[in-house]
C-alpha cells in the first residue's frame, strides 16, 4: 500500500484537527496491520487491551486513543481510533478511479443517457432510456437493462446486473455478481394444480449510501417496490425478497435472507445465516442473531436467538438446560428409584 | 403500469368469460395493489376477508369472488380471483420482447443454430453447435457454452451461464446469475490423502416450464444427468448437487440446497433455508419446512420440520417442550425437596 | 462420452501398471455408471458391497477391489478402484482444451502479459499489469481485473470475477460466477451512528490446486491477506469472509460460510450450511457436521454438530433426550401425583 506519503500532521488535520505527539513531519507511506504493517506505514491501535501487540510489531505510527503508550512512535490521539483509521486509509490509498468515457467495447443504447464524468468499462451493457449519474463507474461486464436510473458516484463492480426500471441512488456500491430486480417468487396453482407465474411488475429501489455484497440477490416487487433505505448495508449471498423494505442504517450479514413482504426496520442487525418468514416486521433497533430464524413479528429494540427465535435470555437458557438433560433423566430416575417405582437395573438406553 | 387500456369486459372474455358487473366499457389501463393502485387500475381480492382494505383504496376495478361487495367499482368475478388477476396483468402489462436476431455485439460460433426469432443480446456468448429456439431471449452478458440446446420461448436474464452439453426445455425462465451445468463437488482421497478431482461427465437438463431465480446453481452430474422435471419453481441461491433428480412441479424456496444425488418427488416444496444432505429420496408431495433438515428418506407426503427433520406434531411438541425445561427442573427440585433428597437452598446457576 | 477407444490393458497400464483380468484388447468408448453404462463403457465398483448391482448391468469393463466377481467381464484390479476410476475418465474423456489465444472481441490492457499458450474467450476482459500464465483458459465473460497475477493451467468457468491485486496459483479452477476478492464487509459507526465503510486494502490468494464452485464469493482482507491453502475444495455458494485463512486440503460443502478472520486449519471438512462466527480457530483435521454453528475455537480434531455446535455424540445424546421430553413430563407428572403433590386430571396442554 504506497499511495503516499502524506506528512502525519497534515493527516491529523484532514481528520478534523487531531492532536498529533512525536515528530509531525513523519512521512505516511502506507497503512497497515500491527501484525504486518512496516515502519513507514501508519496502524491504528482500538484501545489500550490492544497495547501488548505493540511490542513487537514494526508500524511506524499510529492512531491511538488518548494516553496509550505508543512507545514513542508518532501519533495521532483520536477517541474514535477505528473510525478516523478507516478514513485516514481512505486518504492515503484510494481506490484508483478509472478515466471517464465509454469504453469502445461497451454497448449503450442511443436513447441512453450517460453523464460525461461517468466511466463505462469493458464489455458493459446499458439499456435503453437509462440514466447514468455523474463519476458512477460501471466495471467489466456489468448489465445495466432498460429504464433504470442510476445516480452519482456509484460503483458497480464486475458481473452486477440492475434488471428494467429500478432506481439507484448516489454512492450506491454493488459488489461482483449482484443481481438487483430478478422476478420475485411468486406462483398461484392453476385449475391442473400447477404453479402458474404471477407477473413481477414491481421494482427495487436502492436509496444513497446503499452497498451490497457480492453475489447477493434483492428481487423486484410484485407491484410497487422492494426498497433498501439509505444506509444499509448488505453483505455476501443474502437474500432479499419481493416487497421487502429495509429501514435505514440497518445491516444485513452474509447469507441471510427475508421472505418476501418483510419489513425491516433501521438500525437493526439481522447477523449471517439468520432468515425471517414473508410478512413479518422487524421493528426499529432489533437484533437477530446469526442463525436465527423469525417466525413472529419483533417489536421494535427485540433481541432475538435461535429457531424458532425467542429473546436472548430465554435461548441461552433453553440451549444450557438442553445440554443438561442426561442430568434430568438421571435425577428423576433416582427418584424413582427411591419410591420404588423403578427396578433397580441396567441404565436405559440415551440416557 | 400503463400499458393498455382494454375493456374491462373483453379482459373478462380473454380470462375465459368470466362475468362482469358494473360499466362493462370501464378502461383499464394497468394494475395494482389496493394499497397502492389508482382509478385507472385494475386491482384483485383473494378473499372476503380482504375487502376491508377496500374502503381506503382508490383503485378502479377488481377481480373479486363472487358475492363480496367491491364498493360499487365495475367488477369481474372469479372463483380463482388471484390467478386471474396473474393472467389479467400479464395480458394487461406484457413483458417487452426484444427484437428477433443477434445483436451485433454478441459473439454466436459459426456452428451453432439460432432459430431466426430467437433473440441474441449485447455481448451474448453462443459456443460452438448449440441450438437456439424460436422466441427465445437471451439477455446481456447471457453465456451459452458448447453443445448445448435450449429450446423455444426461454428466457435467460443477463448474467446467465449454461455450460457444455447441458439441455433446456421450452419456456424455461432464467434469473440473473443462474449458473447451470457448474462441476459437482466430487473427489477421492489420493495415495498422498489429498482431494483429487473426479471428472464430472454428466450434464444438466431442465425440462418444460422450469423457472430458477438469481444466482441458483445446478451441478451437472458425475455421469449421467441432473434432472429438473418439468414445472418445478427454484428460488434464489438455491444449490442443486449434483445429480439430484427434483420432480415435476416441486418449488424449493431461496437458500434451500440439495445433496448431490437426492431424489425429490413431484409435488414437493421446500422451503426457505432448509437442506438435504445427499443420497436420500423424499416422496412425492412432501412439505420440508423453513430451514428443515432431511437426514433420512422421507416418504409420501411427509410433513417434516427442525434438524433433524420429524414431523410437524412432534417439532411443534419438541419445541414448546424445550421451553418449558425451566418449569420441568423446578418441578423436579420440588420434589427432591419434598422427599429430603436436596436441601433447601440457592437456586442453582442456570435453572 | 465416446472419445476413446482405448484398450483395457493399456488404460491399466497408465494407472500405474494395475493387473487385468479377461480379454486384454478390450475396446473402452467411454465411461459410465453401473445402472446406465453401456457394453462399450468402462464403470466401477467401490466395494463388494454394491456387488449386486452388476447383475442387471449392461457396462462391459470395470475398475475393481481385487477377488470381487464382475460376472466375467474385463476389469482392472485395483485397491482403490473409485480413484482409479477419476484418473480412467479424465485419460477417456478429457475435457476439450480451447484453442489458445485471444478472441478478438476479449479486451485485454496493453499493458497485461497473458501466456501465449493461454486462451483467453469470448468477451473476457483482462486489467492492466494483470498476467495469466501458460495454458490458463478464461472461458466467456470472465473478468480478470488490474494487477492480478494467474498462474498456469488454470481454467476459469463463464461469469467468473476475480478483483484487482489478487493473487491465483497454479492448476486453480473456478466455476461459473465465483467471486473472488470482493470488499470485505467492513463498516464502523461514525459521529451519526451510522455505517462508515472501512477501505478493503487487502488482496485474496489462492495457492496451487485450490478449485471453487459456482457463485461462491471469497472476499478480499481489510489489510493483508484472505488466504486459500494449497488443494482447497470449495464448494457452491459458499461465503469466505475477508482475512480468512483456509488450511491446505480442507474441504468446505455448499452454503457454508466462514466469518471474517476464520482461522480453519489443514484437512478440515466444514459440511453443507454450516457456519462460523468471525475471529475464531478451528484446528487441523476438524470435522463441522452440515448446519453446525462454531461459536468458539476447535482443537485440532474436534468433531462438533449442531448450533451452538458441540462434539459429536452429545449432540446425538441431546437430540435424542429432547425428543423423549414428552415421556420425561409424564414420568415426572406421574411422581407428582403418586406423592400427593398434583391433583389427578386432565393432562395439561402440550405434553
Amino acid at each position: 500500500m504506497t499511495r503516499g506519503p502524506i506528512r502525519i500532521a497534515e493527516l491529523a488535520e484532514r481528520l478534523g484537527g487531531r492532536p498529533v505527539e512525536g515528530d509531525p513531519d513523519f512521512a505516511i507511506q502506507g497503512v497497515g496491520s500491527l501484525e504486518e504493517g512496516g515502519p513507514a506505514d501508519l496502524g491504528f491501535l482500538r484501545s489500550a487491551t490492544f497495547a501488548g501487540a505493540l511490542e513487537e510489531a514494526r508500524i511506524g505510527a499510529l492512531i491511538a486513543p488518548p494516553d496509550v503508550d505508543v512507545g514513542g512512535r508518532p501519533v495521532i490521539r483520536s477517541s474514535m481510533p477505528n473510525l478516523d483509521f478507516a478514513r485516514a486509509a481512505a486518504l492515503i490509498a484510494p481506490m484508483p478511479h478509472p478515466q471517464p468515457g465509454v469504453h469502445p467495447s461497451a454497448f449503450v443504447d442511443p436513447t441512453a443517457k450517460v453523464d460525461p464524468e461517468a466511466s463505462i468499462g469493458v464489455q458493459v451493457s446499458v439499456g435503453a432510456r437509462t440514466e447514468i449519474g455523474p463519476r458512477t463507474v460501471l466495471h467489466p461486464n456489468v448489465t445495466v437493462c432498460d429504464d433504470v436510473r442510476v445516480g452519482a458516484d456509484c460503483l458497480f463492480h464486475p458481473g452486477v446486473v440492475v434488471r428494467e426500471r429500478c432506481a439507484i441512488g448516489d454512492r450506491v456500491i454493488l459488489q461482483p455478481g449482484v443481481s438487483i430486480g430478478g422476478d420475485g417468487f411468486g406462483y398461484e396453482f392453476n385449475e391442473r394444480g400447477e404453479h402458474e407465474k404471477v407477473p413481477q411488475l414491481g421494482n427495487v429501489v436502492l436509496e444513497d449510501d446503499v452497498e451490497i455484497g457480492a453475489n447477493s440477490t434483492v428481487d423486484r416487487a410484485r407491484l410497487g417496490t422492494t426498497r433498501i433505505e439509505r444506509g444499509v448495508k448488505i453483505d455476501n449471498l443474502v437474500q432479499v425478497g419481493h416487497n421487502c423494505v429495509i429501514g435505514a442504517h440497518s445491516a444485513v450479514v452474509a447469507q441471510a435472507g427475508l421472505g418476501g413482504s418483510t419489513l425491516v426496520g433501521s438500525r437493526v442487525f439481522i447477523m449471517a445465516q439468520a432468515g425471517s418468514a414473508g410478512h413479518l416486521t422487524i421493528g426499529d433497533g432489533c437484533f437477530v442473531a446469526g442463525r436465527a430464524g423469525i417466525t413472529k413479528d419483533l417489536p421494535p429494540g427485540s433481541r432475538v436467538w435461535g429457531f424458532p427465535a425467542v429473546p436472548e435470555h430465554r435461548w441461552h437458557r433453553s440451549t444450557v438446560l438442553v445440554r443438561r438433560l442426561p442430568e434430568l433423566f438421571s435425577r428423576l430416575r433416582a427418584l424413582e428409584r427411591h419410591l420404588g417405582l423403578r427396578p433397580e437395573g441396567r441404565r436405559p438406553r440415551d440416557e
